[in-house]
C-alpha cells in the first residue's frame, strides 16, 4: 500500500509509491532507464492491455474497451496512489503519515501513436480538454480527495515512460505544497488590494506586451516575468475563475486553440523539445476555512508549460533558486515569430 | 548584466543569467547538450585557463596560479551573478527586480581528473571542506550578500558541464525560497516547543535506527523519513549550530569521514550514480529581524545529498509534490550494507 509522508520542517507531502518499488539493485544496473513496453498498450486495438476504461469519447456504435474511440481514460496500471481503502492518518513518532488514497489515471489523447496532441485537429484537442474537465469534476466528488492534478510528461527526460500521446491525473488527499503557496500568495495580495494578483499580472503582461507569445478571445499565453526555465509558458484565462473544471464550452474551444498553437510553436521552433505541462486549479473546499472565503475572487486557474531544455540541477530543487539562461522577453519574441 | 526577478505570487527569486545567454536557435539545434571543453581547464598545469585563483591549498614553495595545489578556488568563467556593481532594487510595473550582484566560484577538488572526491584520502576531503568553510566565511563579510550556497553537481544530468571533480559556490543578495521555508518551519516549531526540530528529528532517527546509513562522533547520515528521491541522504551534525562556517577543526575531519563514506556507498552500491549535494546553512544576519532571535537554537545546518536515479518530472517541480519509488527504510538498509 502506498503512503503519504510529511516533511517535518517544511510540511511537504511525499508519496512513497510502494506499487512501483524497484529493488535497490535495479538502480545499480539500470541508471535512469525505464524501457518502453514492446507492445503499445495505448494503441487502438490493444484496449485489452489496459485496465477497463473509466471514460471515453467514442464513435457512435462503438463499445467500451474496444476500438472506435478518440480519447480514452484508464486507471494507471502502476498507480502511485490507490482508490480503495480508508484515509487513515497517523503519527509515527515525530512524523505524520497517511494512507496512500487517491486516484491515478491515464488520458490517452488519441488512437494514433505518432500524432502528438498539438498535431491533432482542433476538435480533438478540445476533446482532450473536455476529458480533463469531466474527470476532474468527477474525482472532486470523492470527499477523501483534496486536489486533482492534471499534467502531461512528453519525452523520457520529462518523466514519460510510454511515447504514445497521453496525459495523467493524480488525485490526492492533500493540497500540493506549491499550490498552497499560490493560494496563500493570492490571498495575501487580495487582502491588501482587493484585487486578484492574477488579474494584475495579466493586465501588466498585456500592457508590456513583449512577453506575450499568443492570445485569443479567452486566453493569453506569455513567458512569465520570473520564468525559471527557458521558454517557460503560462496560459492564463481572461475570465476570473478559480476552478478549471468550471470552464464553459466556448472556453474549451479557445483553450484548445491556444494550447495547440503554444505547443506547436515549441515543437516547430525548438525541434520538438521534451516538456511538461500542468493545470494549476483550486483545491476541493469541503473543509471550509476562512482563507477560502475570497478564493473565487483571488485565485485564478492557469496552465504552466515547462520545456525541458536545460538540466534541473540539484541545488535548484534543494533551494528553490533557479538560474534561467534565456530572458523571457527573448523567448517570447522568438516563439511569437514561429509560424504554425 | 544578470538580474534577479521575483515571482509575484509565490515570492521565488530567479536569476536571469544574461552572461550565459544562448540564442533561442541554439536550443533547437542542441537539446540539453553542453559539450565539455576539449582541454580540461581544471587540471594541474592548466591554471592559465581559469581566471586567477581566489584561494588554494598549496604545497609549500608553490606559487599562485601555477602547479602544486591540492584544492583551488577560482571565479566561474561564466558567472550567473557578478561581484562588481551596486545592488540596485527596483520595481518594474507590478514586478520586483534587483541587479544580479553576487559571487559564483568553482572549488576544484584536486589536481587529478579521474579521482572523485570520495576516492581521495581523508585529509584531502577535509581540505575541500576547510575550503568551503573559508570561502563561506569570507563571502559573508560582503554586506550586499545574504546567503552563501555551497553545492556539487556530479554528472551531466545533475547539471555538471565539466567532469573534473569540482564543487561550486553561489553567493546571493536574497535568501533562497526553500532555505527560508526551513527557517520559518524551524522557528514555528521552536515557538511551540522550545526545542529544535532538527534535534528532535535526529533523536527520532537514532531511536528508530532503520533509516540510518552511517554515523560517527560528530555526524549522522540517514535517509529522511519523507525522502523525495530514492537514496536521498541527510548528513546532520550532532552539535546544535546554525552556521556551517562555524564548525571546529575536529568537526571538519568528522564531516570529511562521513561525506567520504556516504558518497562511497552511493558510488559502490549504485554504480557511481549522478548526484547533487548542497549545504543548508543559516543566512547572513545583518538585517536584524525578530524571527532570527532564536535562530542559533532553532535552526541547524545540514547537508542534503540527492542521487539522480529517476527523472524529475515537471509536475514535481510545478507542484512540489514528489513520488519516491523506494521507501527510505529500504534505501538505508541497502546502503548500510554496502562495504566501503
Amino acid at each position: 500500500m502506498p503512503e503519504l509522508r510529511q516533511d517535518p520542517v517544511v510540511g511537504r507531502w511525499v508519496i512513497v509509491a510502494t506499487e512501483r518499488t524497484r529493488r535497490p539493485n535495479d538502480f545499480a544496473d539500470n541508471h535512469n532507464h525505464v524501457s518502453e513496453p514492446k507492445i503499445n498498450p495505448f494503441a487502438e486495438g490493444n484496449e485489452n492491455l489496459t485496465p477497463p476504461e473509466i471514460f471515453a469519447i467514442r464513435d457512435s456504435g462503438s463499445r467500451p474497451n474496444g476500438p472506435g474511440w478518440k480519447v480514452r481514460v484508464v486507471p494507471n496500471k502502476f498507480p502511485v496512489l490507490r482508490v480503495e481503502g480508508n484515509l487513515d492518518k497517523e503519527g509515527e513518532g515525530l512524523y505524520d503519515r497517511m494512507s496512500g488514497i487517491g486516484a491515478h489515471e491515464v488520458i490517452i489523447e488519441g488512437p494514433q501513436h505518432d500524432l502528438q496532441l498539438e498535431e491533432q485537429p482542433l476538435e480533438r484537442v478540445a476533446g482532450v480538454i473536455e476529458t480533463y474537465r469531466a474527470r476532474m469534476s468527477d474525482l472532486l466528488k470523492d470527499m477523501r480527495l483534496r486536489y486533482v492534478l492534471v499534467f502531461k510528461n512528453f519525452g523520457r527526460e520529462a518523466g514519460a515512460t510510454i511515447s504514445h500521446p497521453h496525459s495523467q491525473i493524480i488525485a490526492t488527499p492533500v493540497i500540493p505544497k506549491v499550490v498552497n503557496e499560490k493560494l496563500v500568495g493570492a490571498l495575501n495580495y487580495y487582502e491588501q488590494k482587493e484585487r486578484s494578483i492574477f488579474a494584475d499580472v495579466l493586465k501588466q503582461e498585456l500592457k508590456d506586451s513583449h512577453r506575450i507569445v499568443y492570445q485569443n478571445a479567452g486566453f493569453v499565453c506569455f513567458c512569465p516575468y520570473a520564468s525559471r526555465f527557458p521558454f517557460e509558458l503560462c496560459i492564463m484565462p481572461r475570465r476570473q475563475l478559480a476552478d478549471f473544471y468550471r470552464i464553459e464550452s466556448d472556453e474549451v474551444l479557445q483553450l484548445a486553440d491556444i494550447l495547440k498553437i503554444s505547443l506547436l510553436k515549441l515543437h516547430r521552433g525548438l525541434n520538438q523539445p521534451q516538456y511538461n505541462y500542468l493545470i494549476h486549479t483550486a483545491p476541493a473546499r469541503y473543509q471550509k476555512k476562512d482563507y477560502w472565503a475570497t478564493l473565487d475572487q483571488d485565485f485564478r486557474w492557469h496552465i504552466e508549460v515547462i520545456p525541458r531544455l536545460t538540466q534541473i540541477a540539484g541545488f535548484e530543487v534543494g533551494t528553490g533558486f533557479y538560474v534561467n539562461p534565456v530572458p523571457p522577453e527573448d523567448a517570447a519574441q522568438f516563439l511569437k515569430g514561429v509560424e504554425v
